[in-house]
């Protein structure tokens, strides 16, 4: 079986289902709506619409049911492993125009919200009535919360407050066949059918277009403390993570940055200045926060004597909210100052927290054995480690041929302990091959069953996830 | 199509899965594993199986695929809506022989467990070593954890904990033709394929049987306050409610008692003595836990003044922790005192929390509408209502005809309202016939086409959850 191309007939009847929603088709605008923040890839659609109501999102999809063409929600286009790229082609459905806030419900704690929303502008509007919508990606600026939805995004403060599936009540779905459901209800608690909406959560635009989110709200903390502290030994440091917890205290952010990976974004981002002295090997970048004072002290005196225990050196602390957002600015930048500084490849392992150590010591292990160097950092607390590996002198043949086998031995090391191959980025395109890694052909049987389930055509968002497909594209 | 009996070579072939397991063939005992706490419902097994390891369980579960057999697990028969009654006989799989605690993880702070861990054992456990699973259903000192997942149980500190769900890591399951998967990982983030670990819990034992579970568990909180707030109107409480959390707290339980659940229970439950003035309609029973005392000093202020701006009577604080326990026995004691009481039914309402007073008003009107008195209590800072339907003088004619016609007007309401059919009591059998009411034929559609990927031949607890039914039973 095959997609179609996008003709002539095809744009007329996608023209026909916009009111105030935008069709574009010039090569600019293929080629910007072509690629995320996913290595170097491109994938342009054949045609980009943008509509703004749900209606005419299912009005498009219809449209691409009758006529087979491939159709992928586009977010921010800040995704890390490619679930936004075309790669058959066909209709790049890009949801930044449905970017309304619709309605911040103050007496049950909810909001309502388009997919195109960016999460800072959103998190900017609760917090302007007390309230607190917490995760919190890196991409936060840029990002949307359709797309943080569809991966199921995590960041710094998943730590503390959960992953965006945990601020979930209920989505608007439309469906591959452009139908239109809701996949619950507006409650905090529900014991009603199957959990539809954590099965559309973190499916990453394959079973469905999520047109609107009714998200949980919480109090918004008024108090932080942030603290960075440096060790001699990575494998301290990722030992000192777990303590932190055993000690009683949940932080808020709990991040590990190498060493390399504060010099490079010391160096490729502007605005930052920051002593590391000779034989620091890692830092952790460790936050508390609620709503008195006092006892965020007392937290920070705990976490310090764990720290401490654990042979860290001279800890800085966060004076001032300037300093806050300088040392948070150094741990969101670390990645776009490895792209600014090489080509990479981004991996964004997760195993349960104790096991980091391990974890970190084995990618080296296996950079040594292949020769390719990696810088490592990422939410501790959650046991979730980003490795980019840079290309630096490799040869493109390497890049493209040898690696993979490096990192399915990256992969095998993440599932034997305990863990698995991404813990916030989704699978995507670029995980796609490794999944066999981490599920048995049964697992895998059952999650295609459930994609052709909701899409027997195969139209939504192919050749993502799932290591199987079946259609190729007539290109 | 039609399942078939168990008769004597499938008992054979039942006994020969065993090892340490045993088998059941009594009256008494198919008998005593035919009800469980749902009304006075009764549909006993045809054998009962209790095997003590997962791989016992999915040998009994391919005899029963071979010989299309209904099987279905069976937990600490405690649930409120049926999902562990033999309505198609068949094979009772009782799992509370499968209740070792395997590995508490003090490193990684999570707990693997077999399905028949009794809820307070596994917390009694982890609170020995400073850690806590918070989940707590009523029925906590008889319940089981593998119920507790296949119903996604709830409880009073779910308001601020979260339910089952949200404490789940990874689970191993019995697929419905015997092959034995685990969902996910045992990490705190997962982005890696479809969601299957979430689409198990809740399922009530119709997609396959949980035979493990690794839960997450969180420091153990070392305070508490409790306190019991009386007002003269239920609804000027139910007001109260929603105030608190715009106040910025988070209490760890927000319990609604209507006066008649608590004069039950004085009446039915021996060791509570309580003395309540004429006047008072409602009582908030409202706990604050944490690790600092002059904190939680702090929010009982808070809270106190929310309670006064609503019109609360004097406050009773718990100064002991008998006292503590004697308040939380009135709570948890109420449902078993309207069963002494009278032949009653249970809805599990739940709505937006802001809707409970709207919510409990319109109950109130359908119950004078149709004469039928209701008793009223429950998770209120969840938006969770739970609706006692006094039989008292109705006739057994109205009971089972007349009433189901104004449940779906509560069931109406409540969806209406935002809410939907069950917060954490599942759907099981008796809310099945409801489910129209808060799902569309294409969200019903999706479930049953869940059900049947999983479960092709429908063996899985027949007869629950979902409306469609293909099979019926020889009996």
């Amino acid at each position: 079986m095959a997609y179609n191309r996008v003709d002539a007939e095809v744009i007329a009847a996608l023209r026909a289902c916009l009111e105030g929603g935008e069709l574009l088709t010039g090569p600019d605008d293929l080629a910007d709506y072509g690629h995320d923040e996913t290595e170097d890839l491109v994938h342009p659609p054949e045609v980009v619409v943008r509509p703004r109501t749900t209606a005419e999102v299912a009005r498009i999809v219809k449209v691409c049911a009758r006529h087979c063409i491939p159709i992928t929600p586009i977010g921010g286009r800040t995704g890390l492993s490619g679930g936004a790229l075309c790669v058959h082609g066909g209709v790049g459905l890009a949801l930044d125009r449905m970017d309304a806030i619709e309605h911040i419900d103050e007496h049950n704690l909810q909001v309502t919200v388009q997919p195109g929303v960016i999460t800072q502008v959103l998190m900017d509007a609760v917090a302007a009535k007390g309230l607190y919508y917490a995760p919190d990606p890196s991409s936060k600026g840029s990002c949307t919360i359709g797309g943080n939805l569809a991966e199921n995004a995590g960041g710094p403060r998943a730590v503390k407050y959960g992953v965006t599936r945990d601020f979930v009540l209920n989505l608007e779905v439309v469906l591959p066949n452009g139908e239109i459901i809701w996949t619950g209800a507006n409650t905090l608690k529900n014991a009603t059918g199957y959990d539809l909406t954590r099965l559309i959560v973190g499916s990453e635009g394959t079973l469905g277009v999520i047109t609107k989110a009714v998200l949980r709200l919480i109090p918004l903390p008024t108090q932080s403390r942030l603290m960075l502290v440096p060790f001699n030994s990575a494998t301290q440091a990722c030992e000192a993570v777990s303590a932190v917890f055993r000690a009683g205290i949940t932080p808020s952010a709990m991040e590990f940055m190498e060493r390399e990976a504060i010099d490079f974004t010391l160096m490729h981002v502007e605005g930052i200045t920051l002593d590391v002295p000779d034989g620091v090997q890692a830092h952790l970048l460790v936050e508390v926060d609620g709503h008195h004072a006092d006892v965020l002290m007392r937290e920070c005196e705990t976490i310090l004597g764990v720290m401490e225990a654990h042979g860290c050196g001279e800890v800085l602390f966060a004076e001032t909210n300037a300093e806050k957002d300088m040392l948070w600015k150094l741990r969101r930048n670390v990645a776009v100052a490895v792209k600014a500084h090489t080509v990479y490849k981004e991996e964004d392992t997760v195993v349960p927290r104790y096991e980091l150590p391990r974890l970190l010591a084995g990618i080296k292990a296996i950079g040594n054995a292949h020769g390719f160097r990696s810088i490592c950092y990422g939410h501790a607390g959650d046991g979730n480690l980003h490795v980019n590996i840079i290309k630096a002198g490799l040869s493109d043949d390497y890049w493209e041929e040898g690696l993979p086998g490096a990192i399915r031995e990256i992969f095998a090391l993440t599932v034997s302990l305990g863990g698995t191959l991404s813990g916030e980025h989704g699978i995507g395109l670029v995980q796609r091959p490794f999944m066999d890694i981490a599920f048995s052909t049964t697992q895998l049987a059952i999650m295609q069953g459930i994609k052709d389930l909701f899409d027997p055509t195969g139209i939504m968002n192919p050749g993502k996830v799932l290591p199987t497909q079946k259609k190729e594209a007539v290109r």
